[in-house]
């Protein structure tokens, strides 16, 4: 076990290096602009904020091409997938666009227009709240204002550059 | 598959439910305050926020007792822990307090005063840039300014209430 120190000049290479193991779940972040064309994007940067309100947080890069939408102010959904979804997944951060992400999955629309996976492990329809720029990327903070809950709990995961299951049995000391 | 959907009186209940499936890389959080006085917390509420500039970003409660520290501005650093740190997140989750959580476990300090763990599967040491408060949480943003890359991705990784390692082999569609 060999420790590597550098500084800043390498600062990025190494925290992308370091970022590979940091596993999360995969989610697909999906809205509608006002003229009804929806967008997806998968997206690992998700975490809850508060439960006081209830809000989550994602951060999105401004390249993305679903970014436009989530810009202008759209409600969004975060739709957490279970491991079942790798397909979704790989289409969702395809070279696939707009309306062709959804030629795959259970998708439907709430009754304000926000399109959610309605077989997703989890969907989280938010509001807009807050968002922050910082570098490349914004800060969404979205309000939770529905919570939808089909399913057992079987996350698909991204870790080292690869989508990955998680062990069922929890580690024990 | 039964789909539930609730309005907004039961959504933080609905959330933290939805939250126990999130799978998420645990990571402690460590600093020091200007005496020395160290402090580390487990966190999964911790993602990576651009790359220009290298940038992370830890969602804390301004309950927990290691919050004061960060709150003051102390530079802090992002320790991803594997999953033979096991025990290391427990103590730091537990009511141990202060010194008492690094009782175990390779703590080393850098030339500025953090402490990190020397055997993390990352330890990624950042400078305060930015706070924002939000609900019961403050939004860190810390400036990546070292990262430390002493070993092997095997990430300790939390999910539906416990602790658990994530499959070694990729999912294939």
């Amino acid at each position: 076990m060999e420790e590597e120190i550098f500084e800043h000049g390498h600062v990025a290479a190494l925290l992308k290096q370091a970022m590979r193991g940091l596993a999360s779940s995969v989610s697909l972040i999906s809205a509608a602009d006002k003229s009804g064309a929806r967008v997806a994007m998968a997206a690992t940067s998700v975490t809850a904020l508060t439960m006081e309100p209830p809000a989550m947080l994602a951060c999105i890069n401004r390249n993305t091409s679903s970014y436009p939408t989530l810009r202008d102010g759209a409600d969004f959904c975060i739709n957490i997938l279970a491991v079942d979804h790798l397909p979704i997944a790989q289409l969702c951060s395809s070279g696939a666009q707009g309306e062709e992400r959804f030629a795959n999955g259970l998708w439907e629309k709430d009754a304000r227009g926000v399109p959610y996976l309605k077989d997703a492990q989890a969907a989280i329809v938010c509001t807009q709240s807050r968002r922050i720029e910082y570098g490349t990327h914004d800060i969404f903070i979205g309000l939770v204002r529905q919570v939808h809950l089909p399913r057992e709990i079987d996350p698909l995961v991204y870790v080292d550059g690869s989508y990955r299951a998680v062990h069922a049995d929890p580690l024990v000391k």
